[in-house]
């Protein structure tokens, strides 16, 4: 052990392995979401961990950007790197970046482009629990099309994916970031909103750093509504205030009426869609451009009505386009209602300027990223899902060498009647059994074929219902006894073996 | 266009974008393998993208190794990565390094450990056509086991996965490294071979360097056999020779009878298992160590022979041993007979050095890689994979906007039946339907929906198988003629929908 030639196995903090009992869930969780998206229409997309750090962060040369991983670029050397900002290289922090490259770059591609891709985006923050360096992203996008239908879609197929995910009660929220333009008018915030496309973020997961001050400023202190409340957030939002800690929070200087006017938008809400947007029509009554937006939003929200997504998982919620004030037109997030701890598992929107660092002109897109590993751990943590860290259905044990063959044979005939069958392949004989069992128990694989000298010669095999022993188990207290005790066997003749595991995989529902 | 802030979008050289046809033909290999996998109980694993340099390389300060992708670590500076090795970090460059960190890591990890990893690995190596510096790897390994069972499960396995990938007939081609051990013995080649693990190489992956100088360089010169025939090998055997180039080849200076006893080793072949055993027997019959080598190869033969797999798909071959001398038992490589210059496309062995990097210890494994790229290149050029770029069986086209909310309903009710449906998200309206057609073509979707304001006075909608279309094209020899002829239309009432777009997706084999 002591050779000085060893090297330590292990990670950098922030990444993790996914060892089986994850993997397998996770596996699962991403074929249910595929099945959904595919079933839409969308089309799977595949770029490099790879890309030139110009093409992530959006002009060369700009890399205060602290998240992004560098990559030595092979074909360069450290000088010509040093020199050349254009030849450095990162590892993808989202997957919406090569997605904007992807589009200027197959200019033939269909349009609209419906794609999904499902990857390792990387981070370099300093990790925290539950936040990692290296995670999973599903995004889901349509390029290309101006209508609101496509925000409709995506919001209808994120409800399919976490009804067939099984999530319990869930709820998607929408409203448009458009609708904060309308308040600056309503509340007579003077400067106009002109989105420019922050250098070096996303829309989808850096802060915003873009529009004219008035806009952003209000914006900032409105998102702190949900943590600080509506008085300090009025203090902020007109003279100031010095909090607990002394620091002077400078105010924005708006007068009562306007706030007044902030207060009434804030207050807009209800469980019924038409309700809200009842309430959102008298309130922005005055202004010329609301009937168009709010009409986007009721064609949604028919749309969504129509088709069956009911006030109870669909829900119009304008506070929700604070905290997605990056997007260009309508936003959406989902919650988990039995979990809403765990924060968004969906959210996007529509995000016009998605193509513009490439082409210099917008291309219509929008589309959302299903958050994959928090989701698992909501699911988890909800008994909602299982970590099995086994896919075998079956072990057949290996008592007798000399039935090696018959073993093998039983196996391969379990798999062809389509059961995941595993036989035992270390050490076999009548007296590694225990350690056989051990085996089954700790990978939780549910049943167990015995078949050894006495039951070849009297023509049957013994079919071994794990979970019983360990039921027993628990109530005796004692892990090993009930490897003694043959609890939850039953002798099937060999011909019937097929047949018996496959009832049993049956009852268990397997 | 011509703004002063647009980025390129383009990659590094020797990576690639995997656009939808790819990615989806690619995805269905990968569920296909996984698939099989799974029937056997091997679990999947995943591990980060990042490992820490010395982990990939076997021991600090060890970079000569210009396979490596570099990466920066976050944590450190600059300086701090230069002058403690052990800080610097790199991108994997293969999944069987990382599934030995694991091993060590992971003291309580059942054994036999079996399990399978499908992921993306780096090589920053010159790129050539074909050959990428990221790529998918699937691999499939058994640990913790010393008997050949697993050997033979390995193999059983990559036959089952290659059968149901329906990739025509195939042959897997084993042997065992240490049968070159016997032909040292055999031919007189003093030196014994003691293998050690290679500093910056891995077993599956990367050229020996290990052995003791005489067992290498016979190894290395019997490796040119097919490339430079008997004669030159001979000779290099032995005095050595002047290539064209002028070129000296200097030789190993093996007496000519210790050349004949090589001969008569390469002359061992027959297309029966049993034969080229029986040979092998007869020719090592002087040396005390062989029956018990050559006993596990008649096992593994005659299990796999039990099993059904037979002659045709699974020879013993000793030539592939030569090409896989850094395994330490059994070796196998599988190869497609309709596509040989694919070369192989499943290959691995024994290699029992794994982890012995990081316990200084050994432990057994066995496992193989599946070529994903090379299989999918092989089976796209013979025809028997078609690269489609839709996952959609129907487009709903949308001709009245009037309409549209019908459309989604079909869309809907297509889903529900099990039918991939999705409804044209781009302009709609009567005058676009060329275009919709055409994006139906481009996207080789099979079967378009239309319904026009007739059609819905009428109660009924058109289904259009879309490759009949196609097919008067190419004979009338214009391509937007048929967009006008209506072929392959059925009306059908309105009801019957689902049903006629079954049968016709039936029909068609979709």
């Amino acid at each position: 052990m002591a050779d000085s030639a060893v090297v330590e196995p292990r990670l950098l903090r922030g990444l993790r392995d996914l060892l089986p009992d994850q993997m397998r869930a996770r596996q699962q969780m991403i074929d249910t979401i595929r099945g959904v998206y595919e079933s839409y229409g969308f089309v799977p997309l595949g770029t490099p961990s790879l890309e030139y750090l110009d093409v992530l962060t959006g002009s060369a040369g700009q890399e205060a950007n602290q998240s992004l991983f560098r990559v030595r670029n092979p074909d360069r050397t450290e000088r010509e790197q040093t020199e050349d900002p254009t030849e450095r290289l990162g590892l993808r922090f989202d997957l919406t970046v090569p997605l904007a490259r992807v589009i200027a770059q197959y200019p033939n591609l269909p349009r609209p482009f419906r794609r999904y891709q499902v990857a390792s985006v990387f981070r370099a923050d300093k990790p925290d629990p539950g936040r990692y360096r290296e995670f999973t992203q599903f995004d889901i996008d349509s390029v290309g099309v101006e209508s609101d239908l496509a925000d409709t879609e995506i919001i209808a197929v994120a409800c399919d994916a976490l009804s067939a995910l099984n999530v319990g009660p869930y709820q998607v929220r929408f409203s448009s970031r458009r609708v904060l333009n309308l308040l600056l008018e309503f509340a007579e915030v003077r400067e106009p909103i002109t989105l420019r496309w922050p250098k070096g973020t996303t829309a989808r997961h850096m802060a915003d750093e873009s529009g004219t001050r008035a806009a952003r400023d209000v914006f900032r202190v409105l998102d702190k509504l949900d943590k600080v409340g509506f008085e300090r957030v009025k203090l902020e939002l007109t003279a100031g205030y010095q909090d607990e800690s002394g620091d002077m929070i400078p105010g924005l200087g708006l007068e009562d009426s306007q706030v007044e006017r902030i207060r009434a938008f804030l207050a807009v809400e209800g469980e019924r869609r038409d309700d809200v947007l009842r309430q959102l029509r008298e309130l922005f009554s005055g202004l010329p451009d609301a009937t168009a937006e709010i009409d986007g939003l009721a064609r949604i929200s028919d749309r969504l009505g129509g088709l069956g997504y009911a006030e109870d998982r669909v829900r119009l919620d304008l506070s929700i386009a604070r905290g997605l004030a990056y997007y260009t037109g309508p936003v959406f997030e989902a919650r988990l209602m039995e979990a809403p701890q765990y924060g968004s598992v969906f959210g996007g929107g529509r995000y016009d300027d998605l193509v513009t660092r490439f082409l210099g002109q917008r291309i219509p897109a929008t589309g959302g990223s299903m958050g994959v590993d928090r989701l698992l751990a909501a699911l988890v943590e909800k008994e909602r899902i299982r970590l099995v860290p086994s896919t075998a259905q079956v072990l057949v044990t290996t008592l007798d060498p000399g039935l090696t063959d018959e073993y093998l044979a039983i196996a391969g005939e379990l798999r062809r009647a389509g059961i995941r069958t595993e036989p035992f392949l270390g050490k076999p004989g009548y007296g590694q059994s225990k350690k056989q069992f051990r085996y089954a128990d700790q990978c939780r694989v549910p049943i167990s074929v015995v078949l050894g000298g006495d039951e070849k010669q009297a023509g049957v095999v013994i079919v071994k219902q794990m979970d019983v022993g360990r039921q027993l188990t628990q109530q005796a207290g004692d892990r090993a006894a009930w490897l003694e005790m043959r609890p939850g066997e039953i002798r099937v003749p060999r011909a019937d073996l097929v047949a018996a595991v496959r009832e049993r995989l049956r009852l268990l529902g397997e």
